[in-house]
């Protein structure tokens, strides 16, 4: 058997059953390796970026790795950014980078790069496979190693000779192949110092992340939070969180550092599970990065990318035995009308999220109000950017609407950061995912400008700061992404009232595949 | 002075007054310090692929660097493979990473990774500001590294408060800020190793690259071609050729290895200038990827990266002191009527290509005898894809727009190629620049149809190959390059005919600014 051929067999058996793809010549025997595994589905996007940033979606929604099959360290790089965003999101991937065959490799080739230097960057684990006889085991490593716990990227680097040779056997994954979340053994010192610190009488703040934000880890911290009268937050960007449908609301921490502080302020105790100890996005003059108030402990119940929603449940049993969850929002806001804002958009889209959705959330500053808009509407997943590289939010919706057909999936995405990943759209084509994306075109890279604020540069020339603020505007020209989707293969409308956004979503939902809706909005920093 | 400050100083009296840019909030000071700058251009870029990929073009058309802003190890990330292809360009850039400030490191910050080690994979030279003091000079170096010669990219990593701290000042660069191609020294020994084998009677051939491929190379080369019998051939993708109007035409060894096996067949000396020694793109089964003859000898009078057009004119005074430079081809092809195809394209390219022009070729399969149809036009200049990772076309037209705003660019890309890097088409269409793009549309990755032949992969399943070959096509949906263009802000229209295809480009000609041209052909490979 060919080494391609125990690639593929050993994923499948692993239940790595999904491989986002942007071949080249260096992966053709395991393109065509695939007719003989129809259990594997292929999926091709356009950019590799688009390839990894699916993989992180799909996941993150089923617990277990997809595969991505990359060209050569250019390929690896096209896949970076999203790589690094499932590699803060903890996510389990299989990343399989093709490379020139082993006797190839002497003559540095046009393609040639250091793809293990790169590809160390990103994953918990690397191997080059030296032979075909070594891909069956190499793989059965890979899977183990991306299942974790902790879960995480495991990259094989194939040259095209082990691919293509034969003497090569599937291998069997020594793991469970089942949720890779959740798994790892409980810290019962920390959760004894946990329950003294939140039953002490100091101020206390849970901070909750990972497995911790899914409804089970929700439900055990607000029973935690109802009986000690510690503050609930979660961090600033999870991977993915259950919310609505009684499930209770959990309040984020802040990306602005300053209202970070205020919810963070005078609390003695600082219990993490699943997050770690709080930090600033960015670093700014004269000002700590350390959010952790002063002189407050830290107990860590659960680290990040641990099981958390496990701990919690243990720490509820030991200092909430007696109370129930509290009862999460229930509602959802009425329909706006009007010139459409942020805001506005954000209400439309709860009063309108359907029972069951998957929610991608890239809308940065236009997201206004998106939690509180949808947290007592009907059950649904919510994913966030946990490593802040833009340009996750279309290519995470393809993986969600794979791993997860039967749920309609929202992907919510600023006109900045899905620019960067645009041709996801064609694979939601392709594929006749059924992903609605809103794209909120405010025509400027706001978050910018209110991080030019924050970070006290001042304008030298004549002080206006007209060159540097072209930097940060999308406008001349205007971006027309009803154009831009219609080109890939997505329909696609524009909405200017709330009412228009609502007709959109509702003629979408009405039908089944991609959708995209312009939405155009002010931007929420002039 | 604030660092920032002193890094702007410093780059333009370098010489470096050009700045594709895709920045965030660590480098908040670097755009804002930018309205105290005028003499630096910014270029806004949607994506950091662009905007590497634009310095890339623009280093190959000035012989200066233009610097890259990119955010942080994502942004890195994102430009990784275009940086790979002006590395393998000799391409000098200058390109700027901002981090998190050093007291931020130890945080571990959502957006941190190792920038330092990705970095390392693509660059000649790269360094850490440690403070504001170092920024001047540590700018400085970096420009004199990026210069060479060799030439090349130099990376410079800013943490954020080593841009905004005082305490800095503007640094001289200690090279000569002008052509950074064809410096160094020549080797007198290698030259007259390389006459005796030119004069002796077996069959020699000539390879050239780097800035032998400019029109004093060329000529040179052409020289010494005519004088000795030898035969004379280009490395299979030149960085940039200076070609037509009289100028000889020059043979490129083929990317198909079987091909260029017949090229080089019978050798007994291969004679090397500016290009290294001949090898296939990629390694296939039972076949050596070394392209040189058997028993053949090399003979380098420049090494890639190195003179080789003062060292083409110092041979061809030693072995052709009496030749001319033969005419070069004169004279355009027909134009073509009737259905398009990539052969019929490539004739429409070459009735009609401007005077000046410079073509960006990114066509892959569909530029069936372009080089054939232009090579006795007008004068122009010509430049592909030295590192082989595909989306570098339209990036690099914008590069080579900025670079030579008074000559008209021509940029053509194939379908697949062209979606890596789609938005470089809002760069050209903000920038107002004269670039007129000619989107081959096969629907197909065609050259990996022409792979997977090659490479001798056998389907499983039911052996239609079918799983595999939809991984290889681009339709199911079509693309629509008109819509996505017109949804970045390039007017556009479609050709199905050789007339429209004349037509279109035409009109593109008589408006400045960009154009996009959809060229729907056939593909090469069914």
């Amino acid at each position: 058997m060919r080494g391609a051929h125990a690639l593929l067999h050993t994923l499948v058996d692993g239940g790595v059953d999904v491989c986002f793809a942007n071949p080249g010549t260096s992966e053709m025997h395991f393109v065509a390796a695939l007719d003989g595994v129809p259990t594997m589905r292929p999926v091709l996007t356009l950019f590799e970026g688009v390839a990894t940033g699916a993989a992180d979606g799909y996941g993150r929604m089923t617990g277990r790795p997809a595969s991505v099959l990359l060209h050569l360290g250019p390929g690896l790089g096209n896949g970076l950014a999203n790589l690094h965003n499932a590699r803060r999101a903890g996510t389990p991937v299989v990343t399989v980078v093709g490379d020139h065959s082993t006797a190839h490799k002497v003559h540095d080739a046009p393609l040639d790069s250091d793809i293990d230097s790169v590809a160390g960057t990103v994953s918990r684990w690397v191997r080059r496979s030296a032979t075909a006889a070594d891909v069956g085991p190499d793989t059965a490593a890979a899977v183990a190693a991306a299942l974790g716990p902790p879960a995480g990227i495991a990259t094989l680097i194939l040259p095209a000779d082990a691919s293509w040779d034969d003497g090569a056997a599937p291998a069997t994954v020594e793991s469970e192949p089942g949720l890779a979340a959740g798994r790892g053994a409980l810290d019962a010192d920390a959760l004894e110092a946990a329950a003294k610190a939140l039953t002490g009488g100091e101020r206390c703040v849970l901070l909750i992340g990972g497995d911790g934000a899914t409804a089970d880890g929700a439900r055990a911290a607000a029973r935690i939070a109802a009986a000690t009268g510690a503050t609930l937050l979660a961090e600033t960007f999870p991977a993915r969180s259950e919310r609505g449908g009684g499930l209770p609301a959990v309040a984020r921490l802040s990306y602005v550092a300053t209202t970070a502080h205020r919810q963070l302020e005078g609390a003695a105790h600082v219990v993490l599970a699943g997050a770690r100890s709080p930090v600033a996005f960015f670093g700014y003059p004269g000002r700590s990065g350390d959010l952790l108030p002063e002189g407050a402990d830290v107990v860590t119940v659960a680290p990040k990318y641990g099981p958390a929603a496990t701990a919690l449940a243990a720490l509820a049993d030991l200092v909430a035995p007696g109370t129930e969850a509290p009862a999460g929002p229930h509602g959802r806001p009425e329909l706006p009308t009007g010139e459409l804002t942020g805001a506005s958009a954000s209400a439309v889209i709860g009063a309108l999220l359907p029972d069951g959705a998957i929610v991608v959330d890239e809308a940065n500053t236009s997201g206004v109000g998106l939690g509180q808009a949808t947290a007592g509407g009907p059950r649904h997943d919510w994913l966030t950017l946990p490593g802040g590289a833009i340009g996750y939010g279309l290519p995470a919706a393809a993986g969600a609407a794979v791993a997860c057909p039967d749920r309609p999936v929202w992907c919510l995405a600023a006109d900045g950061a899905s620019m960067y990943t645009i041709s996801a759209l064609w694979t939601h084509a392709r594929e006749g995912l059924d992903v609605t994306t809103v794209v909120y075109n405010n025509a400027a890279y706001a978050v910018l400008r209110a991080e030019l604020a924050q970070v006290g540069a001042e304008f030298t020339g004549d002080g206006s700061g007209a060159v540097a603020r072209r930097l940060l505007d999308l406008d001349d020209p205007t971006l027309d992404f009803v154009r831009i989707a219609e080109g890939m293969g997505v329909p696609a409308r524009r909405a200017r009232t709330a009412e228009e956004l609502a007709d959109a979503l509702r003629a979408a939902a009405a039908e089944p595949g991609p959708h995209l809706v312009e939405a155009v909005v002010p931007p929420v920093v002039r």
